[in-house]
């Protein structure tokens, strides 16, 4: 199958609305490379450049991507084959007033550092360190159901969710919820942690293989973003409090467990005590997000149950 | 050396106080087996045995044990070689207004699952499902500088972290605020999920095998405690709102970076965003825990700088 060329060129988004305006559309089984913008879109190439507050629009989005099949109560999967580095640093940055310490006397605040990449292209240098190259799409996302959301906010059609796991190896699903789902994507760092304190990880520009799959009538009813990894899968829940988004990943994980052993929502909350659990993805957006993986032992596939 | 055996009808707390009392005392350098019992004592062996609300005395921690050589100032070093489970099952159980999902009307409480033990001694069954034994020291703790803190509670001293990297083959660090250090522990589990969502892990009697050494002279000033796995460095916070402690986790891993690479703040703060991260501990307890994990790769030995 030929793999589509979607350049940032062709059109990016700041805004995931219900009514956005393809600018390419494909096939339900779709193999894409996809360019993407660094999320600060060249703004910060040394030290001298920083950022002195969070800019009008930032995260820009490479979509969105109409797949023709897709439709509301659909599954999207957007298999992320590789994510390739095609600068030759990142940077991370410090944004007045942003940030988990951003209150901090001690944390400068606007700085910029570049992350070169060494020569080999596994690795970036952080003030003389080696950090491996392990790169991760900060905003991916669907059409919402309603509402506007900028492409610095995290919610239940995906967006800026800052999420270690989105990377290459892992698949992760969207509810389908207009016409077409509307695929977009960008924000991407070489490295980052979990929490992604600083505000930002080291972003860059990349272009990702992506395969996509339509899954009609699924037997979840997903409401929210899912990430399969080789050992687990992974509820993702945005919310304005770190203790909400953990209620939200919790009851997904526990319905999830119902369905697939057929418990009760207790037996499957005591389950989910027991095995897996929390993880923070960013603590640092408009919502945060975190999520609750349930190892592959206790969860077959959600969506082709028997 | 001799392993000091330490029994729990020789003596356990409800509350970690300035002025313990011990009930042994040992060298700097100790090996000891501590017999712990479970949280609930005895009270749920079967599914029929229902804890109505949280008892006024849980978390029995089996001490305190003076260590001779700490005095404020020191660092007390528990390295945990082994949890042997000593029951034939744990338990899992709810407790009303108790756990992540209380609010939740699906959710059933009081209710308690037994988790039996089966024979090769190297799983637990929930409900026909296998979950592999992986124990967890819930309760584990210092006397604290000044106040009470009674046994559900995590904080600056150690207590209730349930924190899953507390088990065999990892060492946990705690300042010592007080003469003899004070440590008590118990409130184990056979397998828990970081998070501990239902409120509780697969709750069980065990026998620890601790090593003890004492720090003099830190080259870092712990303030809280500190776990170290064979790949990570990471920091133990416990606070009010999960928010709250993940800026003091971080803070402190801006510290300890900072220290090592002779960075200042932001340098640290920007690497902590890139590298290892943010930890769920638990959820439910009356303070909420998280930890920051630091990559080896990037922080030596916190404790002996060059």
């Amino acid at each position: 199958m030929e793999r589509r060329a979607v350049s940032a060129t062709d059109g990016v988004i700041y805004d995931f609305t219900p009514d956005l305006e393809a600018i390419h559309s494909v096939d339900a089984d779709a193999a894409l490379t996809i360019e993407t913008l660094d999320s600060l879109e060249g703004a910060v190439q040394s030290e001298d450049d920083v950022v002195e507050s969070i800019p009008e629009e930032v995260n820009a989005a490479t979509g969105p991507i109409e797949v023709e099949a897709a439709s509301p109560g659909d599954v999207l999967a957007v298999e992320i084959e590789e994510i390739r580095i095609v600068e030759d640093a990142g940077r991370v940055i410090t944004i007045e007033g942003f940030g988990l310490l951003a209150d901090d006397e001690d944390i400068e605040a606007p700085r910029s550092k570049m992350t070169p990449l060494e020569e080999s292209g596994t690795a970036i240098t952080f003030e003389g360190l080696e950090i491996p190259v392990d790169p991760v799409i900060g905003t991916i996302g669907v059409a919402p159901a309603e509402g506007s959301y900028d492409t610095l906010v995290p919610h239940d059609h995906g967006g800026n969710l800052d999420t270690t796991d989105v990377t290459a190896g892992n698949t992760i699903y969207f509810p389908v919820f207009q016409e077409g789902a509307m695929l977009a994507m960008g924000d991407c760092k070489i490295a980052m942690a979990d929490g992604e304190m600083c505000g930002t990880g080291a972003e860059v520009a990349t272009e990702i293989d992506v395969s996509l799959e339509v899954i009609e009538e699924p037997a979840f009813d997903l409401e929210r973003p899912l990430i399969e990894t080789p050992d687990a899968w992974k509820p993702i829940a945005s919310a304005e409090s770190m203790l909400e988004a953990c209620k939200i990943a919790n009851k997904d994980a526990v319905e999830l467990l119902a369905a697939e052993h057929e418990f009760d929502a207790t037996e499957a909350h005591m389950l989910s005590s027991l095995v897996g659990g929390l993880e923070i993805s960013q603590v640092v957006d408009p919502l945060v997000t975190v999520r609750n993986a349930i190892p592959k032992d206790y969860l077959s596939d959600p969506f082709d149950l028997e």
